[in-house]
């Protein structure tokens, strides 16, 4: 596709996922371009910038398309002036604070005719489709879940996780069900959930989730957000007929121990290929099944209170 | 309809909600006729009893439709098992401990060819069609809601209130919010709200909750189970026209201050003769919006400790 023809897109909220991740894929794209920013905090150098999202909006009519990166909580208004004045919407995970406010996104896109893309980005982890070929071939009696990192290493001083709408642990964990709810081809349920929630803060540091299916397949996953040392972003599927580990947040699906973060890699260029393909069909792809289980997991679980945390 | 065309239905779990008001609409009926019931506690003198709900099933063929009433803490299995067996299901409210859960059981449904219907009974309370009428007609700024009642009085004894997936507080106060969105024509958002656990329980005794829709309704609802003296069921929708107030539970719209329960007079006669529609039509009616509106709650939510509840 000639530079050209290629979507303006411009990226609001420039924290450090649109920095690590969005910039880059941006950068070597080739169905979009990065036309402009929005950030109350700054901008981007040789990248025009908006402090207000709504300015750019007014402003800039060839931008046609937008990804959405800042922290949950402000992200619904954002993304309603942005479906309102017609542009394609990129959403970074979670894709809300409530699953209403994801409901609410779904109906204006369709009103609006734009594409609404609801990204998990751990589903284009490259280990993933080939987890989901071996559960669709072999029988699954349990997964058993990992997800332990340290906050303080991987989300310094991003006070918005313990507030409320922050999801806490849960923010990695996400990653954690989306891959899950991608590879598992029967529904989920949470059966009963145990959630540790610091006294100084509004959202979970630990989980752990018990969760089944109508096969009924055992999933049990802790999510702790306290791990020194080695970091654990595995997933397990076993059954009678073996076992697929995928590790290191579904990058590789070796049997070494992971070490150092989930390499992320492709994950974003493949999310941008796929955003340009939902604009090119009009279509949206908006899948809650991530979100609604990190709500069952609220509605049915245990909170129990738990020493301050500090960054 | 001649006796003899009834539908044969069976009631499973009879607590409080079913001898209440199940077992009275059902002696009124002109579709259903009791013809079985389940629990493990024990029956009803001359009406065929099993134990357990997979005998009643495989025992009494002739029995087509179910009336599950059971805490939401056993209900999915005993949902499933009828569905599968292929008979027509009402769920008493909330229609299962997880979103996932109801979401399972819609898919059950369709796949066996059956009518679901997931009640809300006060939907069905008289002033409600009258209030969504007036929502319909005037400008409607502001909603304020207090849900306030003494669990010791309507709920004595009932434990599995305060247990993982028991609602506390919600189990009454969705009630609240199944009438709420059965009169706001625009879907809701949670925007914040406070959660009182009390130290020895799971579930809150205590909420307040700030909802908003697109546009820009503000939306207050207090939920206390703490009430002692008068109790209170109201709902006010107010706006630059006037206001019209639902009161004890919406069973009526006088200005009067309500004393003592609501009335649900026709609450559940309405049900059951919505439930032969929906049979005769080959028809579900599963509506998640309030359930939703809880499980959102939790994931915005701010928990606040509370000093432990005794009965």
């Amino acid at each position: 596709m000639a530079a050209a023809q290629r979507h303006r897109l411009a990226v609001a909220g420039l924290g450090k996922i649109a920095r690590d991740q969005h910039l880059p894929a941006l950068a070597r794209s080739e169905a979009f371009e990065l036309a402009a920013t929005a950030d109350p905090a700054g901008g981007l150098p040789e990248v025009d910038h908006f402090d207000a999202l709504e300015r750019l909006l007014a402003e800039r009519p060839d931008v046609t398309a937008l990804s959405l990166c800042t922290p949950p909580q402000v992200r619904y208004p954002l993304a309603r002036a942005a479906l309102q004045a017609g542009r394609h919407l990129l959403l970074e995970k979670p894709p809300g604070q409530t699953l209403g406010e994801v409901e609410a996104l779904r109906a204006l896109a369709e009103a609006a005719g734009v594409s609404l893309f609801a990204t998990w980005h751990s589903r284009f982890a490259p280990a993933v489709p080939r987890a989901r070929d071996w559960v669709a071939g072999h029988r699954v009696e349990r997964v058993r879940i990992a997800w332990k990192e340290d906050v303080r290493r991987w989300h310094p001083g991003q006070r918005w996780i313990w507030q409320p709408g922050g999801f806490g642990v849960f923010d990695p964990g996400i990653n954690a069900l989306s891959i899950l709810t991608a590879v598992l081809p029967r529904p989920l349920r949470v059966v009963s959930a145990t959630l540790e929630v610091p006294e100084n803060c509004a959202a979970p540091i630990a989980a752990r989730l018990s969760m089944t299916d109508d096969a009924g397949v055992a999933i049990e996953a802790e999510l702790d957000f306290r791990q020194e040392g080695p970091q654990t972003w595995d997933m397990a599927f076993e059954g009678p007929e073996g076992a697929i580990t995928l590790q290191a947040g579904g990058s590789r699906l070796s049997l070494d121990p992971p070490e150092g973060a989930p390499a992320m890699i492709g994950e974003y260029d493949a999310i941008y290929r796929r955003f340009a393909e939902l604009i090119g069909r009009g279509e949206s792809e908006v899948d809650v099944a991530p979100l609604r289980l990190v709500a069952d997991a609220f509605l049915v679980g245990r909170s129990r209170p738990t020493e301050a945390f500090h960054d």
